[in-house]
């Protein structure tokens, strides 16, 4: 009898991965949970804290504390540790530093003889999933970044209060960075299956109150606007994280908006952005190519520029 | 304290009944059970079958079994109680049946002084929809019949079948009758966001084994399939039933296929038929109305007249 | 990458065996379920009807038709096909089929290389639990009976509605035989973890319209009420399947009332009967003796006696 | 139609109110959340962070900030807001803030109009919902503390690893107060039903590794475990709360350990602490008395002296 136990593994147990793990334990979504972190003590007390839920769900996850060794049978490996701002530290600084710790966090698991999916949220994410992928050699369907998954949740929430409607009912996806220079791919926004520009173009009275421009500088600002208010986010995204995880384990063959190594989807390569991709067992099974209207294929474009200028120049600085 | 317990009446214990109400335990949806039956007896074994499910699952759902007179306080009301077709006997003479059968029923459920929303699954469910809410006299949006929904969840799941991909992220309608006329809204089918007509026409090798009206003949025949092979359909439009009040009950607001009478709406009135609808806490809060191909318009017209002829039909032999 | 699909198999596509399926899909218990059945077409009816659920539940459960000889890589086999009572036959003759039909499925099962787990649910459940261990070959931890596993939860529904407490706060067995030898552990049933004798001793009033006899009763003739009411059990049967199912996939280690080869436990061997039993990965961890008081060991010897004789008088009779 | 959306409200938006209310999303455990904060700011912040998870889960649960006096029509208000600890403070002190706060809390809620059920966590967590009812005038069903909930699935937990069993196949309590007195209450530890002294009675050998005291002092010291690892506790009593108010808004009438106001049960009034009590719609629906041995009789009766000693030397100060 070959066990089956689904295992994933958290490095970082700040306030992201425990969200994340707290998530996965209320969704009953795997079988074991591992927390790992620099500070031993601290995944330890994440551990002890979750393991406390077990007898108040319906399912029994077990969760313990771990290091980057023990992760060889390991499914999943969510990556939220990562390098945090300095006072007077520019972009280019903190991307180097995150190269740094991102790529000494890959070799440990790798070494341990980790054969699973990567599933990457520390941040700049985009950036940070492309150096996952250069460091472990796996697959580019093998890295998956949260990228634009969690801005995509917030543009499904806008709308849904906007039209009063479910947002599971509601499709469309913030595309590029997961940063400044994302910008919503309204041409594929749908409600019921509907286009949206369709709908506003047919109900202008109805709906003159409705600003696209307005809603995608929310979906912008919406981690801006949480984080100014209390200093971090980690709700949403922890359940971002979790609904990827959940595709991943139960090869659910979902579509989700994540970050993705490019290989000539949408006329790019060498870059790592957010687009649609079906997520499955093995991580992507494949990039979704929306037909963006010109106007959006030149906004994807200047964002995979600023992202690859970003790993070119951090390139440059260490040559 | 006001009281909040959210109550479901299920009208017929049959096959359908039974696996609806299963399928609320088994999710969770609603607090109270009620499950009624002609057989008064046969309500009491649904009711206790039913019962000994609780201690196997996360939330506690009372079921018991009552009678018409007893709906008071209920939030929804199931009906799956119809006519069965016997040998020699016309379409017209069943919907006759059918239309003594619902009268008789929605009058006493009407007179214990029910206040909330119908959820009509009972066949043909377009006319006995109809009926319905005409004997009962409630605003249209109260009256929900379950119309195409299950087809629009067959179409979805052969889609998801042939692309591999999960069901949910695919979004299509079967449109007009839950019966022969019945036709999928091609136009308006899309997967990830991504019109499904787009995809076959870039990816036109790839998917030359990709033959819509042949999908479009296994959503209609699906039902069917199952009945010449085991005699009768329950667990399909068991959970649909199930998603319809969930909706209801949460006020999710979700966009589900269901029979709703069109007031103007694709230029139709007088006639109930599988349409897109919000639905939330009231029942009905829109019809969505799709904007169909000049091809689809037809079809729905048709499948419309069809509907309409019927009742018709059965006003004149009344008269 | 490993796969680690969750698979089950149900052998017999009747009522008990799609209630099952229909429920683990409600709840998400396993990745795949493969229907299978004498009547192929019934399996694929039955499988058709159950993969329509897939789009109004959260998890993606793949439901297919299959034969007995595809459970090469299945984690648990639950068997719900037996014989059928026949007029005029004595339960010697129902064994003797049962014990028939049940080799030659166990034999077809075990030939396509299976190495999980079986859930037996076909009637009489001891004796058939007993004749796939014994056929398999398997040791006894993996061959599971549902045994007291329903009527333990009728119990406690039955307690859960005279002292008005969540099922699930209430702890309780029935043991023995499923059927008529079946008895109540009284000394071990407690509310919130006081001994409900206890409970009864200090208030006798407040309780004195409790009769321990009549709930043991209605407790052993729930099946039969329904039975006559309806043709049938199928629903708590069903969830309670998917329950021991759940506790095996997730490695849960729940306490079940199941039918166990006993090897010692409770001074029994050679015979099959309900028992609470921790429940795993592996199938049976182990075996739970309860310390019985006398009247409770003796009905518990009397029901094991039943329970060898007939196996004993078959063994004969084939002799 | 009656409208019949649970509500929710959250007073205190910190980490153990936003874990609480993640919790409840995760779950589905009702229909609307209200965030409050003494600093709006951060009721809005987290309030925006939940409301992303919507797209994520099965349903869809409405998140939003509010303030004191908006909660009319709310089922429950679950307080998590109170004094924090400064250095050189005595506990004296600290309860006397706590005092001061809660009762100016409560005393805008109910001018709102509330008419719902307390669950309070802010600590000290017994004598605030002391004072909770104090203030508030509501009987005492109608407050509940979080008491030894959490101590007890601590409690759980432990044995659930020592004996390798589900927890929830589990019975026992932490009983007393939430603090230093707790105790455990070993004469009504059960293990699948089984008393766990009994347990270890019969099996000297097998299990002479365990150790009672030591479990109970980990009980006891869990909080501390991790607080001093963290600095902090979220995520277990974020899931206690959640299964209390679950258990009243679902009508579960579960056995749960919570903090209740003794009206004579263990012959102690005028007390606020740690007993299993049955919790329902309207609350507190019975508190459990437990047969406690003559030495678990002398440690709670010590404990409430505790918890009494607290509230009266504090009245002596304000007198």
């Amino acid at each position: 009898m070959a066990r089956k136990t689904k295992k994933v593994t958290v490095v970082g147990s700040g306030l992201v991965g425990a969200a994340c793990a707290y998530s996965m334990i209320n969704q009953s979504i795997c079988d074991e949970i591992m927390m790992v972190d620099r500070t031993y003590d601290r995944a330890v007390a994440q551990a002890l804290d979750l393991s406390h839920c077990m007898d108040f769900t319906s399912s029994r996850t077990k969760v313990y504390a771990g290091r980057l060794e023990d992760c060889r049978d390991v499914d999943v490996v969510i990556l939220t540790a990562g390098a945090n701002p300095k006072p007077g530290q520019t972009r280019l600084d903190l991307l180097e530093e995150a190269d740094k710790i991102t790529r000494g966090i890959v070799r440990q698991i790798m070494d341990s003889g980790f054969d699973g999916v990567f599933v990457v949220a520390a941040n700049p994410v985009d950036a940070v999933t492309y150096i996952v992928r250069e460091e472990s050699g796996l697959p580019r369907e093998r890295v998956i970044g949260t990228g634009t998954s969690l801005d995509s949740a917030r543009l499904k929430t806008l709308l849904s209060d906007v039209f009063s409607i479910d947002p599971r009912s509601v499709n469309g996806y913030a595309l590029g960075e997961h940063g400044e220079s994302q910008f919503v791919g309204w041409s594929h926004v749908t409600i019921g299956g509907k286009p949206l520009l369709q709908i506003l173009d047919q109900h202008k009275e109805r709906f003159q109150h409705v600003d696209l421009q307005e809603i995608e500088q929310k979906t912008k600002d919406a981690g801006w606007e949480i984080f100014t208010r209390k200093g971090n986010t980690q709700f949403g995204i922890g359940n971002a994280i979790a609904y990827i995880v959940r595709s991943i384990l139960n090869d659910d063959h979902k579509i989700i908006a994540i970050s993705a190594i490019l290989e000539g989807e949408y006329q790019q390569s060498n870059v790592c952005t957010g687009v649609p991709a079906i997520i499955g067992e093995g991580g992507i099974q494949e990039v979704i190519e929306l037909n963006l209207s010109l106007e959006e294929r030149q906004k994807f474009e200047h964002s995979c520029g600023i992202l690859r200028n970003a790993l070119e120049t951090l390139a440059d600085k260490q040559a």
